[in-house]
């Protein structure tokens, strides 16, 4: 996974190939050849991967409610100043994304992965309902919003430079919650 | 342009070619390379093309506040069901965004575009400030959180076949403009 990481910064999805993997991985080449049958394949893994390691990182709330959760989640995937390695991920992620309206391995993979984001979110959004802290509000649909802007939020920040005010994003964000979800004595 | 946007389609990004953007041209190939001096820069110039007709396409209200331009506006950019082409070159442009976390040319190109829009949505907003309909908002952070929703939709429906709730989201947007914009007595 390190080496078709390395190899896909180094050259891009386009110029990637089984051969340059292989240049990056120290072992022998024809073990990557035994274990996938392209490169579409190695990259799929490699996001799973990836994916799981963003996950991993992510700051798991001790305490708190639903609000609490959902607050966190937000200032670590809308962080105003991620690191290189952040940085670096999420441009690999959406380099791969733009493959998937022609590439139907891609496709079904981003399907599947906004499908179990979409899912946490609106977890957390009914826990704040039975909680009281929200209003009874569809969940599904707060979360479906929430994702679309987190996903926007990331494809515009690895592709427009340093030109995304991704704090004024969060501050809607939050001005959303506060006016769509809180309940006037939870505030 | 018509030769490069089907050369696209039929072959993707990645194995585009100066030569297949000639099999799809009636005229000279030569043509093609005394003016072009690579696909990247015949890309940006379809990207250009397709982006005005874009924009052409998109209704102008006339009369009304500001408000009913900014719905008229999301009503055509969050389509429930937008057409064959559109559908096609919303996947083209996703995938072209896609090559931009390691292409300066089109990085340049959608930040400048990033740019262009904010500014028509913050425009917009600032009418309706004038206008008295909305709440003395920051407009340009108003903006940017409604490009980047607007931004994730498009990439997500290109990306992650039929599994985008896009009614959901634009309710969600129509909350947030009802809370955060609008002022009592004009809702």
């Amino acid at each position: 996974m390190r080496a078709t990481y390395e190899a896909l910064i180094e050259h891009g999805y386009e110029n990637l190939t089984i051969q340059r993997i292989g240049d990056e991985f120290p072992k022998s080449k024809s073990l990557i050849y035994q274990h996938y049958d392209g490169k579409d394949e190695v990259l799929v893994e490699l996001l799973e991967f990836l994916l799981d390691h963003f996950e991993a990182q992510m700051p798991k709330p001790v305490g708190g409610n639903a609000h609490d959760c959902l607050r966190t989640m937000l200032d670590y995937v809308l962080a105003p100043e991620p690191d290189t390695e952040r940085v670096e991920l999420t441009k690999v992620m959406v380099e791969l994304r733009g493959q998937a309206p022609h590439n139907e391995t891609f496709e079904a993979y981003f399907t599947a992965n906004d499908g179990r984001f979409r899912r946490s979110l609106a977890d957390i959004v009914e826990r704040g309902i039975e909680e009281g802290v929200y209003r009874p509000v569809d969940a599904d649909a707060v979360a479906e919003f929430l994702l679309t802007t987190i996903s926007g939020g990331t494809v515009r920040r690895a592709t427009a430079a340093d030109a995304v005010d991704i704090v004024a994003v969060r501050d809607e964000v939050d001005a959303y919650l506060d006016a769509r979800l809180l309940r006037d004595d939870a505030a």
